[in-house]
């Protein structure tokens, strides 16, 4: 993805040249190549359009979902001999990371979204976009059921629609561990109208508690703000929150500053627990001089419509808070749909859909799904062990010298990518430096490799649910798609240890780019990769220049920017809307 | 308002040089100021804010409604003997007129709106301003009742704010004339939200009929699209609606824009009743060589959810045609807060809240109504004819010279507006020559002077509803508001010819400064003052011009420049948010 090469050449330049941070915006104006470009109408997807005329040779591929994945897959899919159906609830693709900034009118809705039917229109081979849910996934008849709801336009309306391939990226829901009230009291912030709502929500509160009518009482409990998470989301709107009272707001509402009060709770030790610690200093820092209550150690057991319940971790006590919003963001759950389809293909024992690290669906063939809604089961190299050991030892003699595996190393160290985090923690060059370090011996039998293997396993990591995890997935499954044909004859992945030959397709890899934390007041943490850290304000102009860089249009980029002149000349709206 | 000088000044320009019209935005731009400016906090109003600091000399004054009248009155109000409290179930001030451009994404909603806030915490004297709806007025204890419903926030709210004076200016609601259906299935286009909802709604009827289990005549169905009313309003969204199918949806939906079908509905025998004719007669054409549907004499009797049935006026035949959406536009009603105010000070034969010639609720001392929801109940001067003949004949003689009434003119004709318009259009150049021309006398009698007038009222006519006859509806009553001390002393108004001494204002004088029909396709007609009439693209740009002038602050300005400026670069938005 070209916003990622762009974000790698911006950080390079801001740690060799730090006072040129502030150019970079312009920088990445001019040159960022965005996710996905709009280009001019194509005349061959109108002539493609008609879907009574479909080329009965080509491979149906149907995509669910139009979120990070989704999107990223369907942009890259470039092959003409498919013909692509998506299907999603909703006909845009939204950028997910400026959601926050939603909230409170940093920037506008309509200008982080973009119509999937911008896309579509472009592609060369026929693809149609269906605004509709999934409900479900037939797998014995190779068909996905579809469900429109419109009251207004007479109801229900249901439909399949048949695959060759089905591609999974529906997303996660919020997930509320099943505390009582969390649905029908709290926000969550994973959609757009989420975070339309809780703009509104945030006026309403200020207007309510600005009536004559209104105790002192309940006044202050109208304007206590409850963040429940202290993950990257709950952070920054928290932050947000706290900006758009006291920059915006307070010259409104004067008298109610003083009611205003922000809360934000985490059930473990600290907040941003998966940043550098010197990254959570400085954010519970910053919030304690803002006056943000942060409260840690803090567990929700309940909530009604004006009480948040808290048990305090360390004393077991039990607390009751007023408060006139909360919004939840906790973690990510599996979509009830999600969760029918692993019943059908015996996944019954897991809590999400597991894939192999081809991204193709556990127990299925043709069905592939990545993003949130889906985790890579990797294979453990203990698991292998004896059949890797059999594969290099071509003469079954039951011994291996170094040189007699140096074939299969690379094969190795492609299937699992654990043995490369192993030898990078280790500070080992190569996987022959890890068998002489493990036993300073040129020849093994199989219990000295397996020894030698037997800590690398432990650097398994399930990848985070990220925008960016998703996004690559898309852009890799879409190149496995684009190539199936030529990689059928000549297969590029790494050998199968289990069977004969080699894996047509490399597996997915990965690659962390870094990952920012805004903090209000113009300040950001960012966690880029080699352990680098960066925290103030310029990196909020490279969290600026980087956003920019990677939204998915030109227009959509025009937009954001222009929002973001507009905060800074004007402030935020506050009109009721 | 500065907002219409400049159009003056604009309209001036034009037709003097007519080639400059479209460095007119240019102009407009650097100089033109806006009904609302919005400036920094002032101090003063967040130490006035308090609501428990009044000071009891004050008078109080209540506004109900923030629409263009309360809008305007609020932004004149400037002396600071009031203590100015604003009630509204809306904290925002919406530039209606560009409502239309907002259903289809040309103009973003909340590039309308300006905050009421904005405006109230800039005032000198203590302004406060409540989110809540009118519910009652209770004349006898000089309160009105005031009610807030939000389920989020702890349900139904009510209180009660005291007046000395109290300001109507809640405008009208939308009138369906008791059609069966219209309520619960068609769209509005009064308010912000409903500008929005029928954006969403158009998109979702083209998603609705993409899916591939809706049949033909279904499909077909969800595409026809009505608009209910030739007014200025139903005219300008059919043509927003055409060009944002023309424009945008048909390069998203390539293969629904053969069943995309728009229809007109009019009762009389043609659109743009209020036009002059030959605006009417290019609107008409330019619609029919668009495929706009326009059915003139056709009356609604009933709206289903999926039909729409008319009577045909000249043959009496009913036609029930299926439909997607329906847009109402038909006039406007009396809200039931003020019919039931209405009921408690005897204006019960009415159907609008009626006031006199200085907006004051006829029947009651102290409350004045200005805008949608008031019409003035002009004085005939048949009704004073005897009482003026009396003022004038000062001897008693039951004769009178024109010199005799010389002194009296001025004030019968500030008095009686209908007067000038009659010597305009009879083409005479005062009141002496009306007498003489009636007669060719110098003297006349009391029967005499009543013929020469008797033709006088008929010019009488009500304003139309428009934005720009309430907002000088409410800088006229700020302005007496600001010089009522004065005026009480010295009174400026004219002779009262049933009391003794003179009226303290001068009555309210609309002065019309010309209306806009777009017509899409960037083709508008305008009527100016003085029966000019312009249509086509260079008066679009004098449109841009005029309303990019009038609006409320230079942050609504330059977004709605933006707008237009995006709308050109980019094309509409098409996501369903």
């Amino acid at each position: 993805m070209s916003g990622y090469r762009y974000y790698q050449k911006a950080s390079k330049a801001y740690y060799s040249h730090p006072h040129l941070s502030k150019l970079l915006v312009v920088f990445t104006l001019s040159g960022g190549g965005g996710l996905l470009a709009v280009s001019d109408n194509s005349p061959l997807s109108a002539a493609y359009a008609d879907a009574g005329q479909r080329d009965i040779t080509k491979k149906k591929v149907v995509v669910l979902g139009t979120g990070w994945a989704g999107t990223s897959f369907l942009k890259s899919l470039t092959h003409p001999s498919y013909e692509v159906q998506v299907v999603s609830p909703r006909n845009y693709f939204a950028f997910t990371p400026l959601l926050p900034s939603v909230t409170n009118g940093t920037v506008e809705a309509r200008s982080i979204v973009e119509p999937i039917r911008n896309i579509v229109r472009k592609k060369k081979f026929d693809a149609q976009f269906r605004e509709a849910e999934c409900y479900k996934i037939d797998t014995q008849n190779k068909k996905v059921h579809c469900r429109s709801q419109k009251t207004n336009l007479g109801g229900v309306e249901e439909f399949t629609v048949d695959y060759d391939y089905l591609v999974i990226a529906m997303g996660a829901r919020s997930n509320t561990f099943n505390t009582p009230g969390v649905l029908e009291h709290a926000h969550f912030l994973k959609e757009i109208e989420d975070a339309q709502r809780i703009r509104r929500t945030v006026i309403d509160c200020f207007e309510r508690a600005s009536l004559p009518s209104v105790s002192e009482d309940e006044r202050k409990r109208i304007l206590h703000f409850v963040v429940v998470g202290g993950g990257p989301t709950g952070v920054e709107f928290s932050a947000e929150l706290h900006d758009f009272v006291n920059e915006d707001l307070a010259k409104l509402y004067p008298t109610l500053k003083k009611h205003v009060k922000i809360t934000l709770l985490e059930a473990s030790d600290h907040i941003l627990n998966m940043f550098d610690k010197r990254i959570t200093a400085f954010a519970e820092q910053k919030f304690h001089r803002d006056g943000i209550n942060l409260k840690v150690g803090s567990m929700v057991t309940k909530v009604t419509a004006t009480e948040i319940s808290t048990k305090e971790i360390a004393t077991g006590e039990t607390v009751n808070t007023p408060y006139g919003m909360v919004v939840w963001s906790t973690g990510i759950g599996t979509r009830p749909v999600v969760m029918d389809f692993m019943k059908q293909i015996g996944q019954t024992n897991r809590r999400v859909l597991a894939t192999d690290e081809w991204l193709r669906v556990e127990g299925s063939d043709c069905i592939y799904a990545l993003g949130d809604c889906a985790t890579i089961n990797q294979r453990k190299v203990m698991e292998d062990i004896s059949v890797i050991f059999n594969k290099a030892d071509k003469n079954n003699t039951g011994r291996l010298k170094v040189d007699d595996f140096k074939e299969v190393i690379n094969d190795i160290c492609e299937r699992y990518p654990q043995v490369e985090i192993h030898l990078k923690k280790r500070q080992l060059k190569d996987f022959v430096h890890l068998m002489k370090h493990s036993h300073g011996d040129d020849e093994f039998n199989i219990e000295k490799f397996k020894s030698s293997l037997s800590e690398v396993d432990s650097q398994m990591k399930n990848l985070p649910a990220t925008a960016q995890v998703a996004a690559q997935q898309g852009t890799y499954l879409a190149d496995c798609f684009n190539r199936m044909e030529i990689c059928e004859k000549y297969p590029e992945g790494p050998l199968r240890f289990r069977g004969a030959g080699r894996h047509r397709f490399r597996p997915f890899r990965y690659k962390h780019f870094g990952q920012f934390a805004p903090l209000g007041g113009e300040q950001t943490a960012a966690q880029l990769p080699g352990d680098w850290i960066s925290i103030g304000q310029s990196t909020q102009w490279l969290w600026y220049s980087v956003y920019a860089s990677k939204l998915v249009s030109w227009r959509t980029r025009m937009l954001v920017i222009s929002d973001w002149g507009r905060r800074f000349i004007f402030g935020r709206d506050s009109s009721r809307i």
